[in-house]
């Protein structure tokens, strides 16, 4: 049994990864922290949780958190993420990080996609990516994970396996992903009130998105060569759910016989994954740890589609499978 | 032609009634205000208007307003509508407020909701409430006129002609009524943040609602005796609509077809709202200035159905209607 | 370890089923049934299941499922349900029923409501009602139980407590409840096409849903004497949930803190009824076992606001909750 | 005033195209057919128009309505439509047919993709193509006018300009559009039951739809050469809508501004399309005749953004700007 905290509970991927924790047997909710005075309780913030967890926000330092906890949840901003968990770090307290801030393994790359200096630059290069599809051995006993980008993760799904497996080139990708409006956070603000973004759909940050250097970087790895990506995400209608669709090129003479397989031996013993024949929609993956991918080819094309729920699999369902990871569970618990 | 200005023309009711006004053949669009910095263009405000209205929002005196228009329709919030509608008056320009100054009858009612005291207490009881259906003879040639709220509209067009028949008693009324997100307006807000009220239904404001005494003393002039009300409205997820399930105590001996007899010759000649025999959906008046009402009884009582759009009938194309009988216009013009 | 099987295993609630009892320890997925041709495999007919359940739906009578399992939920409509339930009783197999058919106490009830005679009018009266939150003592160990139906779920758990504690009276109850689309069950139909029925609400079956008498006769035998409903039902434009919005007049001289004192009292013991103060949405409630209530006193009528999850506490959930009381499990395993 | 005629009169399309016709000062609705039984009263099919159209929808031979009318709209499906129009053309009715039949140029490739013999091959390639902005003079005064599919109205009004310009290369196109609901038609079938498609988001006929072939040939006449499309249709959960999102390779040394200023240059004086500079949102042209089109440049590609409402500039409203030029009404007619 280990006790485990959560900074900045305020949020949706808070919330799933407390509901989440409640079925993990191997686990206690210990601490939970928000910026917000007065020590809300936690059912006044989150109403689903009413009766449920019995607990308020506090208003804590890391350090005085990480003192209580064996595992700390950052679901802080980026850059204020890394500069709660860097002074955590060292001790016995193990740390999942939601923000971005560990995923990119140049400082520079960061500084140019987030506009500043990252504040812990001696850890970046040096932390395992949450993926464990991807990077199971590194996040095994791992002290600090970067937990995934909700975007990266569909869109690296689909596409990994054919890049090591040299299914597809490396010069022509374009990604068009579609995410619920939950992946734009809880903060109130005009794009994500309801009767502006309800019965509509739009392209947003096209070209611009900081998830692209970090599909980049963890395609080019699977590639062995630099991989550019146009990534264009849209603002769907739906609480949840992402769906990538991505367009690669195709290495010569591959037919979609070659890609399925590639598809189904990769995954064929991960528990959450699965390569399904039909079109897959993100309903049939909402409110699971499941990724559901395909592949169709088209002329000189093959068109990956995947899905995955932003809040689980994109984000709270990882981050528990990587604690178990780190911790020695089953990785499955608490996501089946 | 008239030359019509907008205060306060950021929210929704203000684009709704751009829209209707663009159609309209004895209008010309002539000033629009807000409070916002640095006279935006109104199709940055509103993109729906892109190459449509080439206008700026200006911040402007509501008399500088009334300097350049025959027609002012107030989209501003209430006790500031009064506040900037007062000094218009008595010269040449008319007047269409869509807040709810000037629709109670009573000051101290109006103190007792709103919280404040009145700021234009002379005019109180004397303004034309812009229900035609009810009301038509006191606003045609009117110089002010208080537009409905969209809850009263949909639950007094089905229930006014009930009471004026004597066929349901007067102490024994709840209306349950539904409304899209829309009616919440466009500041953003936890509240109506897509996904907290997506894929969710919950009642607000029980038995607190400030359209209650506007229900009330409407209902009560039709009837010649007081009604009381009880009135839940519920925030629910479309953008628009309202619903009113209205449940009366029948008089001794009515029954159905009476009700909607009732109901048939009181519209007969009506030209936006339908007695239909079948239950009545909000998308079947959505995008118009209908109503849709029907009733059925259920022992002693009679449960009434009525649908509108709250930014149509409930606000904007009901402005429209007044201002069309306020100016001797064909009262559906732009309507249809 | 207990084996189960599904009867009518293609629609929303048996999708359900299936996710909560791939949860439970002590569950082992037995049997599936369908009439339709050719076996499919599960996850063709709900891809949620993709690589989670390998099995087929099968074309089997009743009493073949009956020898292969332990426990049988029968999904199947009414009359239909009855007809295969009959001959798996008096062995060893318990059954859950989801269908109306054994819930009503009274044949010529059933007979009135469901249009047939009842198929098996032996039991009739004689079936444990499956809400634990009342019925808990005759549910422990019960071979047969009629699950609620999902509107008197909700309007039930609500009402109950306070007809028992004498606080409201018998004769004069409003129901007026909201439901999420898939309560309409699976099969295609004009009225839930999307473009039909999204963005839009509307009352269905005014005065006429085979809802009423089962909540009549629930709440009747809690007030311990004869209470007629008026239970008017929407079609509310979301997947899941319930909102039930009651009218009860309050008994002489009650007032609020009567009301709520009663209801957290009443709940105080249960896994999952939450009394709570805030106006609840079925957003708290989605996707789980849990029931929200909370009650407002206006004039001498108490408004009660329930909601649930119609597919879980209306539904599956309950059905599996009643499965942990027959079988002496746990109440809450996999609920919670 | 000319009479007119629906022929189909049951789905999303002629509703649409009904309430544009009550605007239409110069048109009388003279005549609607459908295969239904019983001459249905046209409001008992589309509540909508309850009180707004006394019609019944009667079955009747296409020649009986020439005979009634002096403009056919079909709105039946692809193949009838061909066989009812042949026979009424070559008098004084002129005909807008909204199904793909006369659409494609060469009867192979109708064969190919619609899986069976053209049934008026000897019209096939001389029938105008209804999209104003680039084949106005051919509409004018046509007899015949094939109404463009939605998804090449979207797709084709944001790439043409540029292939006309030379700005983008021919080998090298992705469109990844996002439609509403409604697209799909007014029959009820599992992948658009409210349930099954609310929520999510999915791709549907990837490298099969049947626009393909339609945009492929439009934007081939625009570019001077053949152009390969690769084209993903998704079905989006909203009602109404299509976004294209459409990536083309630049022609060498071609920017952004040169992209921006072909698009403002060639719409320059088009009533309905808008060259934005923002992302366009479907929302932004629902329920209007209107496409919102702009384009981003990101390395050597552009992505070009477009939206209509495909039911308005995707069928209904387009049909009435093609009627307006067929009868020398002016453009904008009913439409604005």
């Amino acid at each position: 049994m280990i006790r485990v905290g959560i900074l900045g509970a305020t949020g949706y991927t808070a919330l799933e990864l407390i509901k989440l924790l409640l079925r993990h047997p191997e686990v206690e909710l210990a601490c939970l922290t928000s910026r917000q005075e007065g020590n809300p309780h936690v059912a006044d913030v989150h109403p689903q949780l009413s009766g449920r967890v019995d607990m308020v926000l506090e208003r804590l330092d890391p350090s005085a958190v990480a003192d209580r906890v064996d595992c700390v949840f950052s679901c802080l901003p980026h850059a204020a993420s890394a500069s709660a968990i860097g002074p955590i770090l060292g001790g016995t307290t193990k740390v999942v990080d939601f923000s971005a801030d560990y995923r990119l393994g140049d400082a520079a790359v960061y500084q140019l996609w987030y506009g500043q200096e990252h504040p812990d630059q001696d850890r970046v290069g040096k932390v395992a990516y949450g993926l464990p599809e991807l990077f199971r051995k590194q996040l095994a006993g791992a002290d600090l994970v970067a937990n995934p980008g909700c975007y990266p993760t569909a869109a690296i799904l689909g596409l990994a396996p054919l890049f090591k497996a040299k299914l597809i080139t490396s010069d022509d990708l374009i990604i068009d992903a579609k995410s619920g409006v939950s992946g734009a956070g809880r903060t109130a603000k005009l794009l994500t009130h309801y009767p502006e973004c309800n019965e509509s759909i739009m392209a947003y940050g096209v070209g611009q998105h900081r998830h692209t250097p970090e599909i980049a970087q963890i395609l080019s790895a699977a590639a062995g060569s630099d991989i550019s990506v146009l990534f264009t995400p849209h603002l769907t209608p739906m609480d949840r759910g992402i769906l990538s669709t991505s367009y690669a090129r195709l290495s010569a003479g591959v037919a979609e016989p070659q890609v399925m397989n590639a598809l189904r031996e990769f995954y064929e013993h991960e528990p959450f994954v699965r390569v399904v024949s039909h079109l897959p929609a993100t309903k049939h993956v909402a409110g699971t740890n499941f990724c559901h991918v395909t592949a169709k080819v088209v002329g000189d094309r093959v068109i990956v589609l995947s899905c995955i729920d932003n809040l689980i699999k994109g984000a709270s369902g990882a981050a528990v499978q990587n604690m178990n990871l780190m911790f020695g569970f089953d990785e499955t618990t608490a996501l089946v």
